[in-house]
């Protein structure tokens, strides 16, 4: 229950004992076609959606080093730990950041972003978290937040690794020009894939600009693309394990799969508020639909209550990042989450929590909760 | 039997089929301590060996840009289509590729490479592919152009992704600043990860440069390295797959595995000679281990050889690259391939030239050769 890589199915891990392909053959282009209209559906698109064997963080920077160059001005929203990951990117391909100050727990607003842009001119992007895994913050904001940097002339870059498949996200209608997400999280496959659908300006913009990186390099990917294969080596079981966790994303339907991670996303949350315990966002209707950032009470502590719930009851959840680490802790509900999680899990943290000292008011209500939730 | 990737052992197909596990954990920081102690062994090296979630591509990125910056001079021996690829990231770094014209279907020899120096001078890197895939020629004079290259102050770079761990190449003893290869040839593993290991001074000099790509920066590997890490989610089912393939390596033993390629090679090679056909690389001593590059008879279409073989007999090998596309086929030698694979390869070859007007002059002779070799 970290906050990924989620569990594959075993259908998913078993698809990769397949034989490995010829890259360069029809039996992988077929492969490739099948997957491309699969992610059409889960990204909401009509636009390619670029397939990189990297983690997501190689995603981040195919969608930032295609558009941003030297003296570059991006504005990014200072809300968490990988929104200083998007900024370091920027600046290692020469661009300049222009934060919009975000207090972490809280999402950008539209009027931050407006004001930004009054005091910004060329702005080449924004770049955007949707789903802050650190903070536990999701940015609900987004088609306003899009239509602003639009009549701005900026480009709109969106991390949705931690969103995409579990939150909704229907990125040609919100204008996103370049949304990566990682195959890892809601998708539900293993890592080791970038997904980044590309909008019609975004390409163009690219094709003006002569990026830094051989590997990362859009236009060598939609080249290939046409022909059916990537131009590196791609990671054939990972793609034979991407189009088996579409194929159930399909079964399931998208809307469905939405709706499953919203209920257990409110499932956990009623748990928390009976057991007495503070989420991290402090606006409820800001709080992550994916990512559950918990407060570790007074007098426990967050390394012990996440070693007994693992080591007592084998369920292991997230920390805190930098300067969050020891003050929150964090559980993953992407993927496959269902009913089996979210209860194991809240009781896994009752039990662990009781243990450690914590007083809990009504034992046993955090689950009846969660259990009426679902 | 195209020339990579290598099928892989059933073993390390299903070794994927495990639990993905927290990539912060310590049951992880294991598994990449035994694949840390296994790849040394395999690259005969005490230095760090650094595992991208990336294509082979990706690893020779990463040994170029962490050390190449704006305006250092880089000299490349221009043997085929790597060479090509290699050159492509340097300029894309900013590096200024000052070519060791050799003609394509030879090596590289140490005189060219001396020469080279007494014309240029701050030589950055010099940049070799130990095994150029599109020519199927082998670098044999590596050790003496590493030492010439040292003298000259100049770092060593291998693009090893064909050969290590088919090939004999002791990484420490021969002086290699960066070895790069892929988990997807002569190791047997799937593709996905791509393997570099670092001297001391290529890391020295990697820690004066400030590098433009963040996925590819190799402090960021190094620092969580020694946290049993990587710095982005690694794709933790091919992190299982490699340390099969290296536990079957460490099994077979490297002295024995490099002494099977080169067996099965001669096999091939001779049978070439028994059907009358003619090896690209000119002189037999440079002629690739890994890799068996055949020029096309006259009356022969190289593709619908290709086709033949692979739909009759089904036994798919490669075709050329760029200019050689046409006058060339390329069949793969490496990872698990065996007598089986061989002499049913020399079969499919035999009846497919036949089947296309090709004169066999003693038919059954190219299978006989090729078994006495084996």
């Amino acid at each position: 229950m970290i906050p990924g890589p989620a569990s594959p199915d075993h259908r998913v891990l078993l698809a990769m004992s397949r034989r490995v392909i010829n890259h360069r053959g029809p039996e992988f282009k077929r492969l490739l076609e099948e997957i491309q209209e699969k992610l059409k559906y889960v990204f909401q698109t009509k636009n390619p959606v670029v397939i990189l064997t990297s983690s997501g963080t190689g995603g981040m920077e195919f969608a930032v080093g295609n558009v941003v160059g030297d003296g570059d001005v991006v504005l990014i929203p200072s809300m968490g730990f990988f929104c200083d990951r998007f900024a370091r990117i920027v600046e290692s391909y020469g661009g300049r950041v222009s934060w919009i100050p975000v207090e972490w727990g809280f999402p950008v607003k539209p009027d931050m972003v407006e004001e930004a842009f009054k005091k910004e001119s060329n702005v080449k992007a924004i770049l955007l978290v949707h789903n802050e895994t650190s903070t536990g913050v999701l940015v609900r904001d987004l088609p306003e937040i899009s239509r602003i940097a639009h009549e701005h002339g900026a480009l709109v870059i969106v991390d949705a690794i931690s969103s995409l498949g579990g939150i909704d996200l229907p990125v040609d209608r919100w204008g996103i020009d370049a949304c990566v997400t990682g195959s890892q999280k809601c998708i539900a496959a293993p890592p080791g894939l970038a997904l980044v659908s590309v909008s019609e300006r975004f390409v163009e913009e690219a094709k003006r600009k002569k990026t830094r990186s051989l590997y990362f390099d859009l236009e060598a990917y939609l080249d290939y693309m046409e022909k059916g294969q990537t131009p590196y080596t791609p990671s054939v079981p990972l793609f034979y394990a991407l189009d088996e966790a579409l194929k159930m994303i399909v079964e399931e339907g998208l809307e469905a799969r939405i709706r499953r991670h919203r209920k257990c996303s409110e499932a956990f949350y009623k748990a928390v508020e009976a057991l007495g315990l503070e989420v991290y966002p402090r606006e409820p209707e800001y709080r992550s639909v994916t990512v559950i950032a918990i407060k570790v009470p007074k007098g426990v502590e967050a390394e012990e209550l996440r070693k007994v719930m693992s080591e007592k009851y084998g369920v292991v959840i997230g920390g805190g990042h930098g300067r969050l680490k020891g003050l929150i802790v964090r559980i993953g509900c992407m993927g496959n989450v269902s009913a089996y999680e979210v209860l194991a899990t809240v009781n896994a943290l009752e039990s662990s929590l009781a243990e450690l000292g914590y007083r809990i008011e009504e034992p046993g209500r955090a689950l009846a909760e969660a259990g009426k939730a679902l």
